[in-house]
C-alpha cells in the first residue's frame, strides 16, 4: 500500500503512544515530529525514523496530509485549526478544549473537515464487539448500561489545575462511551461526587470520587462509576443489560497463573494502566485515521462528538457542585 | 440441644421457605401453623411434622417462646404487634408494613421487644464474608459500594398494587444492605426510573427498572441497581471499593460444567431465583432465630432498621417521582 | 407418594450419610438402624427417627423392602448376599468387596437382583450433565478423558492395611467413571505410581500417587490423575475431549467472594471434601435407590460393573508393581 | 544500546515470525535474510529492512555477529555447524536434527558454543512465571505435572513423512518443558497413542492423539497429552502440583467479553494458534538471543537440551510402536 506522510506534534505522554503505532502503520509514514522540547522530539524521531520539524514546517509541506495532535490540552484547538486550514485529515486527542465555549465557536471551521478526535475507548476491539452484539440483538432491546473506568492511582495533585477537573479529563471518556452505546442523547445527568482519595485535589477545587446517572428520553439509564484511585489497578468493564441477557466487558489480568492452596484461588492482578489496556485500541484508532488519510473513511468520531460528551461534562460538574439533577 | 416449641404464620410462598428451615434448625421446634387456608396449613404440617391451629391457640401456648411471621405484608404488623404483646420472640418477613407511619406510631410497642427483622441477605455467608473482610480492613477504608440486585423476570401486574412498588418491595432490600455495609446513615437519595420492561406496570403507577445513588455525610457513595427482569437470572452482587482494593461477591452458576468448542466457552447460567440463591441465608437466619429465641443472642437486624430502610425507600420514591434529590 | 420401609447396616462414616437421606427421600422411610456399637446406632435413630435392631431383625421383617449396607468393606459382600437372599432391593457401598474372586464365585446369586452399588460420582449432577452432552454429540466423537481424583488430605495410616490400597479403595472411583463415560472396556492399563505424600504408606506397602493410562479397543485414551494429599482441597474435575470440542467439570469454591488488590485476584478455596462436593449425588444416589426400591426404575449400576472395576484396579496394582502394561 | 548486525536463515513460516523480532529488538540489526526463494526473502526484507544475501555472504561478512536459522528442518544441523564454524552466536529453530545420531556425533563441535534452541515455550512468561513460583516453594515440593499441547487442527498429510512424526515434531516441546519443570530426568517414559484425527496420517505410519507418562528416578510423575486436533483452539496448559499446592497456567480467551442469557454464560474462544499464544514467547526469545550475541549471557537452552529432548521423543516413539514402558 502507498504511504502517506503525516506528522506529529508533541512527543509527550501521548505523542509517545501515537508516534510509533503511526510509524507502523501499513499506508502511513511518520515524517516529522514536532515539539518544542528539542530531547522529546529526537528521542521519538530515533524511535520512529522521523524527522524533528517546526510547527510550520511541517504544515506547510503540501506532502504532508495528515497530522496528529499531542500537544497539551489547552494548544489542541489551535493546532487542529491550524492544520485543517492547512488541509490535512487532523487526527486529535481529547478533548478539543477544555473551554466549550471556544469550541462552539469554531464550529465553521471544522464544517467539512476530517477530523478524529481521540476517544480511544471507541477502538477497542472488546467494546466494539460488546457494540455489534449489542447491535445484532444478542441482549434484545438494550435497557441500561453500567460503565467503570477507574484509575489505578491519582495523578500528582500539580495536574489537577490544568486538567479540566474529574468530569472534563477523564469521565468525559465514559459518557462518549454511553452516547455511543445508549444511541440516544442523554436528557437528564445527576452527579454524586466525593473527594475521599487526596485531600489536596479537594483543595484544589476537585473530586476524585463520582457516580453519574445519565437517562434518556425513552427512559434508558447509564450509571458511570469513576475513581481516580482503585488500589487494584486500571478497572475498565463495561454491563450493558437489555430486555433477553446482558454482556460484558470485564478487565484482563497480566498472566494466565493461578496458585491454589488452602487459603484459596490467586490469579494475577488485573492490567495497571492505559497503555497495556488500550494498546490495542491505540493501535486501531491509527489505523482508522489512515483510513481517513487515504479517504477511504469518514472519522468514526469527530467534532460534533467532541462538543458533546464536553456538554454531558459540564452538566456532571454542575450536578456535582449544585447537588442537583441538570435537564439539558 | 433443649427444643424450644415456635409457631409458624402463614403457610404461603414464604412460610413454605421457613417452615421447613425452623423445623430442621437445632433448638427448634414447629410446633404450629397458623393459616386460614386450612390446605395450605395441612401441607405444611405434613412435611414439617407442626399442628395446624388458630392464631388464638398459638399466642395463647406458654410452651410457644417464638413467632415465625409470614403472613401476607398488610398483616406483618398485626401480627407482630399480637405476638410481641403475648410474649414471643418474633421473625417477621420485611417490610414491617407499607405504611411508615403505621410502623413510626407502634414504636414504643417495639421497645425491648426480642424482633428479627427478615432482611435475609444479611444472613448470606457470602455477605457475611465480604462484611468481615470489609471490618478486618482488607480493602483498606471503605469509599463506594455497587449493589446489583436484579429480578430475572417481572412479577403478574396483579401483584403490583398490593406490593408497595418497587421501591417498598424490592429496592428495600438493597437499601438495608447498603446501610449494613456503608456503617453510617445515607443523607442524600437520588433515584432515576423507568418503566422498560412492561408497560402494565407503569399503568398501575409503578416504575421496573432504576438507578438510585446514596450519599453519606462523609462522601461515601453507593449505587444500586434494580430491574424487574434480567432476562439471564437472579443478578445478585456486591462490590465493595475501598482504599487499597476491592471485594466482591459474583453469582453462583447452575453447575460446573463447560463445553469449549470454537464458539467459545460457554458455562451454566447463573443461579434462577431467590429459593436457591439465598437457602444457605434463609436457614441461617432462623438459626439466628433460634439464638434469639433461646436468649443467646439479640436480633442482628430489627425494628429500627426496618424503619430506616422503609424511609429511604419512600425518599427513593419521591425522588424518581419528582426528578429531585431528596435530602434526609 | 406411598412411603416403603428400609434399613441401614452400618451407622458410621457412610451410613451417617446415606441414613439421612433415606430419611428425608419421598417414597422412603428409615425404619431400621442396624449397627453392633449401640451408641453410633442410637445416635443415628435419633436423627432420622428410625429404630436400631439387630440384622436377623431388620431381614426378616417382611415390610422391609430395601437394605442400604455401609458395613465395614470385609462384610459387604456377606451383608449383600444376606439381604438379596431375604428378597430385599440392596444399595451397597463399593467396593463389593476387596477380593475379586470371592465375588466373582457369588455371580450367581447377583442374577436378577436388585443390586446398587454405591459408585457415588455417577449420580453427580455435573458428571450426569458432562454425560449427557457427550452422548448428544456436543463435543462430537469422544476421543480421550481426564479423570482427576485427588484427595485433599492422606488417611491416617492404620487405614491402609484394610483399605485395599490406592487403586481399589480410592481409584476404583475413576475406574469406574472411565468405563460409564467411555461406553467402551480399557483393553490397557498402565499406572505409574509413588509414594510421595507419606513414607508410612510406603512401609506399608501402598503408593500414594499414581498416573494411569487406560486404552480402548478403539483407541480412546483415559488418564486417571490420583494423589493422597493435594494441599488444596478435593480436586474433582473431568476433562472430556471430543472431535469438535471438549466438555469439562471444574471443581465449585467455597464461595462467590473475591478480593482485589495489588496482590492479584484472591477467590476461595476450591470445595474441602467429599461430603461437600457429592453432596447432591448422595442424595441422587438414594433418589435412585427409591425408584429400584418402588420397581419404577432397574439399577443403573451393579454387580457386573463393581466386578468391571475391580478387574481394572488390580489391573492398575499390578502395572504399577511390575512397571509393565497389563493387556485385559 | 550499541546493535549488533545478524542474519536470518530461511525466510518462511518461523523466519516471518523470527525475523521481525529480531529487527525490533533493543541491541540487534536484522542484516542479511538468506533464503533461495528470492519473493520470500524479498518481502521478509521489506517488512524488517534487511538485505537479501546468500549464506556465504551472511556467514563470511565479519560485522554478523548471530545467526537465527529457520531453515527447514533437514538443514537445521548443517546451517548451525557452518554458522558455528563460522564463529557466530546462534539461534536455531527445534529440532537440531530428526536424526539423533547426527546430532550426537556433532557433539564435539557444540563444545563451548554460544548456541540457543528455539524452545520457545521456556520464554513463555506465563510458564516461566509458573516456575519461579515452583523454585520459590509456593507449591511445596513439585510432586507430578500435567502438561496439555493441543493443536487446534491437524497439519496437511502431506507434511507428516518429513516431520518426525508427532513425538519430535511435536511433544517434543513437551518433553523439554517437562525436563525444565521436574529438575530431575525422567527413567521411565509410556506412550499410549493412536490415530484418531484423520486416517491418513495413520496411513503414513504416524499417530494424532498420545498420552505420556514420564517417570523420575525418586518417584515424580509427569502427564502428557497431545492432540493433533483439539476443535476448539490451541490448548496450552500446565497444572504443576506440589506438597502444598498447585500452580497452573490456562488459556487466554480471545477477548474479554461475556454475555448472560437464559442459556448460560458465554465466552470468547481460547486464543487460535501458536503465533498469538507464543507471540511474548517469541519475543523474548529473540531478546535472550540479543543478550547472547552480546556477551551478556549464556543461553538458556542449548545442545544438550537439544539431545536430551530427542532421546525422550525416541523413547515415546519406540514405547507407543511396541506397547511396553521403556527405561532409560
Amino acid at each position: 500500500m502507498e504511504r502517506i506522510d503525516v506528522a506529529l506534534i508533541g512527543a509527550g505522554r501521548m505523542g509517545q503512544i501515537h508516534g510509533p503505532h503511526a510509524a507502523e502503520t501499513p499506508g502511513l509514514r511518520l515524517r516529522y515530529v514536532v515539539d518544542a522540547r528539542a530531547d522529546a522530539a529526537d528521542a521519538l524521531c530515533r524511535r520512529t525514523g522521523a524527522t524533528s520539524a517546526t510547527l510550520a514546517q511541517a504544515l506547510d509541506d503540501p506532502s504532508i496530509k495528515g497530522v496528529l495532535i499531542c500537544s497539551p490540552t489547552d494548544q489542541h484547538l489551535a493546532h487542529a485549526l491550524a492544520a485543517l486550514d492547512a488541509g490535512k485529515a487532523v487526527f486529535c486527542e481529547k478533548p478539543i478544549d477544555l473551554d466549550l465555549q471556544k469550541v462552539v465557536q469554531a464550529r465553521a471551521r471544522f464544517d467539512r473537515a476530517r477530523f478524529l478526535l481521540g476517544f480511544n475507548r471507541r477502538f477497542d476491539p472488546n467494546f466494539r464487539a460488546l457494540r455489534q452484539r449489542l447491535l445484532a440483538g444478542q441482549a434484545g432491546r438494550l435497557e441500561t448500561l453500567h460503565l467503570v473506568n477507574h484509575d489505578p492511582a491519582p495523578p500528582p495533585p500539580g495536574f489537577i489545575p490544568s486538567s479540566g477537573g474529574l468530569f472534563k479529563d477523564f469521565t468525559i471518556h465514559d459518557l462518549d462511551l454511553a452516547r455511543w452505546l445508549l444511541d440516544e442523547e442523554p436528557v437528564q445527568v445527576y452527579t454524586a461526587a466525593s473527594c475521599l482519595v487526596d485531600p489536596e485535589i479537594g483543595r484544589l477545587g476537585d473530586v476524585d470520587t463520582a457516580r453519574t446517572v445519565l437517562k434518556t428520553a425513552s427512559g434508558r439509564l447509564c450509571v458511570v462509576s469513576n475513581t481516580r484511585r482503585s488500589g487494584y489497578g486500571y478497572d475498565q468493564r463495561i454491563e450493558a443489560f437489555g430486555s433477553t441477557g446482558m454482556i460484558a466487558v470485564g478487565n484482563a489480568q497480566c498472566d494466565t497463573v493461578q496458585t491454589l492452596d488452602e487459603g484459596g484461588v490467586t490469579g494475577a492482578a488485573i492490567q495497571p494502566g492505559f497503555a497495556e489496556r488500550y494498546r490495542e485500541a491505540y493501535r486501531a484508532q491509527i489505523h482508522h485515521f489512515a483510513d481517513v488519510v487515504h479517504g477511504r473513511a469518514e472519522p468514526l468520531v469527530g467534532y460534533a462528538d467532541g462538543i458533546a460528551a464536553l456538554v454531558l461534562a459540564e452538566a456532571c460538574a454542575a450536578s456535582a457542585r449544585s447537588g442537583t439533577v441538570i435537564t439539558l
